[in-house]
């Protein structure tokens, strides 16, 4: 019996967000209840870290521990550590390459790993894709690899939604509603616009609507990525909301950019590329201002969500966790079964009541597509979205997940 | 026994916080209680409205209303809405400004009000102040005035602290704490500096801390605006930090300023002044990251916390909330007894366990004072605070009060 057991290992990568741990702690209960699952390793750092020999044993950490299970999946970012790290072309015929592939799957084999989990996004996906693929070209079948989706951007394709995208909206949508309590104040004209993660998909900043489901106000205008965006319309469009109240309120994802195809943001302070070659945005609301001012001789600021939209532990969705959870746990029952090369996703069955499956996609048909916000989500001006996208956003957004206190601040598992 | 009765009438002004309406909602308690006082008016957009005849009555909205109370409590920023409005000096022999006085001296009387509240911070004791000082030049003595403290920046002279500044504190807390985990999962060297706002005190910022209690990370270093900024001592601070770990963290006021009294973030992008001079800030963090990627070449990055501080309705805590009803109840009972030319006061009359009254000062000794942070708070170095201040501000943070949730954000009262 025992011989019939392998053991796993997890990883986390890319950005993180406030459910990632959630899906951790999701792969720990699998595992932990697993009979074919023997030690569960965690990668400290992703892939990178565990090049570097760093990893350490779940099983003992997390065997006593309910509640250190509970306080991980309300715990924001990732426990495990995580990396932004690309592995080469897995059909290379680079010496050094294939070296670094033999070097991973030598390392599999000293642990007895015989299944992979990698949390991520899409350049954790490729990860995945990329260890599948050079283990199929070099006959290697004894580990399992799957990919367990995370992103706040919800860019993922093939999935209904990616866990993190709900307690990210929800953050973004609860905090732009206070801020349009906070903006309504005063009677002199001011403009102000909010600037919401997205650099390709307008998934969060579309969640900025979601006040409208209250009836409560909602910004004046939203942009996205998906939509051309045009100066001169925008300017038109702040004209024709001074003509209704004097503080307009507008969502803008970071991501914007002009017909050309060059960012709104680009250029502006702060720009870095990663090693993925994607620009570290940031300050299209800084240039939408200052347009603003130009234009109106107007008060007007630049509000950036910035990391808290990621990161928010204390203001989760319920849904997403609980959603976030049992990926986790659904990944490992599928490595039992044999599964590999795949990404879990979710499909949604039903929107009320709000039912979502968890299904497989192969993970080829995932890594470096871009799942955008479609055209129907997006008002006919392209400036605001359709009640179409509220409907998709509100189950995702629903239910508080609060996590416990103490000394005023909430109480995070630290690794 | 009805000519023995007033009116009353409450404004809201300068920036808003998240308990400015729970305040307000003492006043309107104490109102609805009280013997002597008939109707309570609302000043829509503060005394700016007020000139412009826009009043409110607040009876007939809140009468049937526990919960709607209750809602106001969890409702951030300024739901009569507020202004900055500054009056003229009140000895001033000028015709224009003796008008505006007896303009407003006159609805006072067309109102027939008694007694006057003023919900604010240093600004608006201002206008108490000069109300006060105005019907006593007049002799005017028809109208008690009242000033009911509020401000996230703590910085009101003569009060323990003041309503909104615990709410502001745990807001700030929870973010650098959650903050703290987002930067913790990467190997790569990066320093976050974390912007919050405090034009002359560091109160805000000094709330960063909070984690020590909890034995958690705090930020590296924390700079407060009562002390003299160095870049050269910073940079060094950084490099020590580098030695410990790649994510350094550090926490700034908005208002750092160097030796020579310039602020660090003047001159950066969006300075503008408002009516009564103060430059709005914003920036320092930018400087501070361009210098560390001057210095050493590695990633960096400026998080500003931004209006969330203020209106951050979604995590309140109790304490303060409790304390605000309390205080604007207070202001009743005040203004009931005959007092008037002051405002409503903490005074901390017990730590451990936390005991706060309520007294009254002269409204003299509060206007445009600053409450800055005491030495004793900041650790020799300047570059953090310490166990002192850390006993200060616990109290002020302590305590959860959520708001109702519907269709996954807070509900929040609108007028």
């Amino acid at each position: 019996m025992e011989n019939f057991k392998k053991n796993a290992i997890v990883g986390q990568s890319g950005g993180p967000t406030a459910a990632i741990n959630a899906t951790l702690s999701g792969v720990i209960r699998g595992a932990l209840a697993s009979r074919r699952i023997d030690k569960l390793y965690g990668m400290r750092y992703g892939m990178e870290g565990f090049l570097d020999g760093k990893t350490v044993l779940l099983n003992d950490l997390f065997c006593d521990g309910e509640d250190k299970l509970t306080q991980l999946e309300h715990t924001p970012s990732a426990a495990l550590g995580s990396c932004r790290y690309k592995l080469p072309d897995p059909m290379s015929e680079n010496e050094k390459d294939v070296a670094l592939y033999e070097t991973i799957f030598r390392r599999f084999a000293e642990l007895d790993v015989g299944y992979f989990f990698y949390i991520g996004g899409n350049d954790s996906m490729d990860t995945v894709a990329k260890l599948t693929a050079y283990a199929n070209r070099a006959g290697k079948q004894e580990v399992s690899f799957l990919g367990v989706p995370k992103t706040i951007d919800n860019d993922l394709a093939m999935t209904d939604h990616a866990p993190g995208y709900g307690s990210a909206a929800k953050y973004v949508a609860t905090t732009v509603r206070e801020i349009l309590c906070d903006c309504a104040v005063y009677t002199v004209k001011a403009v102000t616009v909010v600037e919401v993660m997205g650099r390709d998909a307008g998934w969060l900043t579309a969640a900025s609507v979601a006040g409208r489901a209250q009836g409560a106000p909602v910004p004046d205008y939203i942009y996205l990525p998906e939509r051309a965006f045009d100066m001169e319309g925008f300017l038109s469009d702040v004209e024709q909301a001074f003509l209704r109240h004097p503080n307009v309120v507008i969502a803008v994802s970071e991501g914007i950019r002009y017909a050309d195809g060059s960012y709104v943001g680009e250029g502006s302070l702060g720009s870095q590329l990663d090693r993925f070659g994607h620009r570290d945005l940031g300050g299209a609301g800084r240039v939408l201002v200052q347009a603003v001012r130009d234009r109106f001789g107007c008060k007007a600021r630049s509000v950036e969500l910035n990391l808290s939209q990621r990161c928010a532990g204390h203001l989760l969705s319920a849904t997403d966790i609980r959603e976030a959870v049992a990926i986790g746990r659904e990944a490992v029952l599928r490595a039992e079964r044999g599964e590999s090369g795949v990404m879990l996703c979710f499909k949604r069955v039903s929107n009320d009541p709000y039912r979502c499956e968890i299904q497989t996609a192969d993970i080829r048909e995932i890594a470096n597509e871009v799942g955008a916000v479609p055209s129907h989500y997006i008002n006919e001006a392209g400036n605001h979205v359709t009640d179409a996208c509220l409907d998709y956003l509100l189950p995702l957004i629903r239910g508080e997940f609060a996590p416990t206190f103490r000394e005023g601040i909430p109480e995070y598992f630290v690794l």
